[in-house]
């Protein structure tokens, strides 16, 4: 039985680290919270709305006091981030964080963490979020029912992971350990390139001088308004996952615009069949998305209803 | 002042048809209401819930008794259901339909129009609609605010014009009229485009075998799942309309793999400003597109709410 965790330390508050923030005050009211951001704003947004217990004015002193500190900062600031954390962190603290890649994390900290080898280093990612952004996007609900995946090196303690893994279960979520590169394949597929397509698709119409901005917004609603929810994401974040995940990326933007170059050539040569068996396989998965219980059931979202 | 109009038939009844029938009954029941499927099944679900006041077994017989005739089948039907029901369409009859590309059925019907030169034909385009198809997903809201395109011939005599905006205004539409290649153009890239992108990001995802489907559906709230929406859109309504505006939407193609392709090279060679500008402009497409009315400003489209 290891201890429970009197203490966090959230290093930016942005919808991520603000949710948690909300989640930890709503589930485990007992545990400290120490928040820190490079924007003042949002540091004295969260102090007058109660949401944190201590705000130092550095990094090093908000690591200094905390069993856990969470990075939720865009993943290029880690490597400034743990040089400048580790060494005053608390012999047994964990350091995670929720970045959207893994592999690229663990090259960048790993490393350093010969800065303070009395710590333990579990990167995570909570597979949640909206398209908002900023300290006053979080909630504390965002975490329920979505699955933190944890993309551990073998010589992590078992005892740390559990500690860590009993704090995301108290914020509703589920546990699920991958391996890190497993992790970044499987992302760029359902989360990297459907953000990299809608951001594409909603520039190439903003582009498009034949047609005005006016023209695409008024009928959005014919199928362009779905992607502009996804290319609405966070600029900072989603810039550095695409420089982090960039093989990936490439590898199954690759797949992609084969696919997408197939299925021009079927248009051009009016080969109907093959658009129709494929219009055809994509509904089922559909379907068993709803099944899965992973999107609601209802026309156009729910937004018509 | 045109006399109203007391009889309609409708030839499809799928989520078109079947909602313009349910809106009719609501807003103006005292029109007669004709109604033809090839499809037994959705014919005796429609006049078991009493949706019809006829249901003929001839095209023919259901155009010969009607004041307007709408088309609401796929694009390839178009020439054959034309020479079926024209020459049987009463004198000052309006021929209409709902498709989502307007040239390639003027290039059908407009010939065809000598079977009977007593009739008008109006191209017509309702910017209306779910992922769902058949009888049985229509509803009488369907076309509340949403605009409804004519795109005429310039001898089409105003009353006629006048007559059939007076019909779509009483579903809860606003009229607008448009040059027939405008309106391809412009839904080439606001609806058609983005079909095309979602099968095909479905399709390549459905298709990777380095990742289980499972983990594709298990973790596609990650932002896969919105493109599933539009991509379990009808086959063969959706097989027709790429085939029909071919033209168009291998422009609006080419320009979309252009700049995907200018996407890739900046990550690549990890050019994050270029990202980051992008990413800040399409953002604020939304904002405007949710400023207009378009769409819900609730994260993820308020289904976390």
């Amino acid at each position: 039985m290891t201890s429970p965790i009197a203490s966090i330390n959230v290093i930016g508050l942005g919808l991520i680290g603000s949710s948690i923030i909300h989640a930890v005050k709503k589930y485990i009211p007992e545990i400290r919270i120490t928040g820190f951001d490079t924007n003042s704003e949002s540091i004295a947004y969260a102090k007058a709305r109660g949401m944190l217990h201590h705000a130092p004015p550095t990094m090093a002193e908000a690591a200094r006091r905390s069993d856990i500190t969470i990075i939720c900062t865009p993943l290029g600031t880690y490597d400034e981030i743990a040089r400048e954390i580790l060494p005053h962190m608390p012999k047994g603290a964990i350091l995670t964080d929720v970045g959207s890649v893994k592999g690229s994390v663990i090259q960048t900290v790993t490393p350093l963490l010969t800065l303070n080898p009395d710590i333990v280093f579990i990167p995570g990612h909570p597979i949640a979020g909206t398209e908002r952004s900023g300290v006053m996007a979080g909630f504390a609900e965002l975490f329920e029912n979505r699955s933190v995946i944890f993309t551990p090196e073998s010589d992590v303690p078992a005892d740390a992971l559990e500690k860590l893994s009993a704090f995301w279960t108290k914020l509703g979520a589920k546990i699920e350990i991958m391996d890190a590169t497993r992790h970044d394949l499987i992302f760029a597929i359902v989360s990297h390139l459907p953000h990299l397509i809608a951001y594409n698709i909603v520039g190439t119409a903003a582009h498009l001088e034949k047609v005005t901005e006016s023209e695409v917004i008024r009928f959005s609603a014919s199928g362009f308004r779905d992607f502009t929810r996804l290319a609405a994401s966070d600029p900072t974040v989603w810039r550095d996952v695409f420089l982090h995940n960039r093989e990936a990326v490439i590898e199954i933007l690759g797949r992609f615009t084969e696919d997408l170059f197939d299925l021009q050539r079927a248009i051009r040569y009016s080969e109907g069949d093959k658009l129709f068996d494929l219009f055809t396989r994509t509904r089922k998965i559909r379907k068993e998305i709803i099944e899965a219980g992973q999107d609601t059931d209802k026309p156009n979202f729910g937004r018509n209803a």
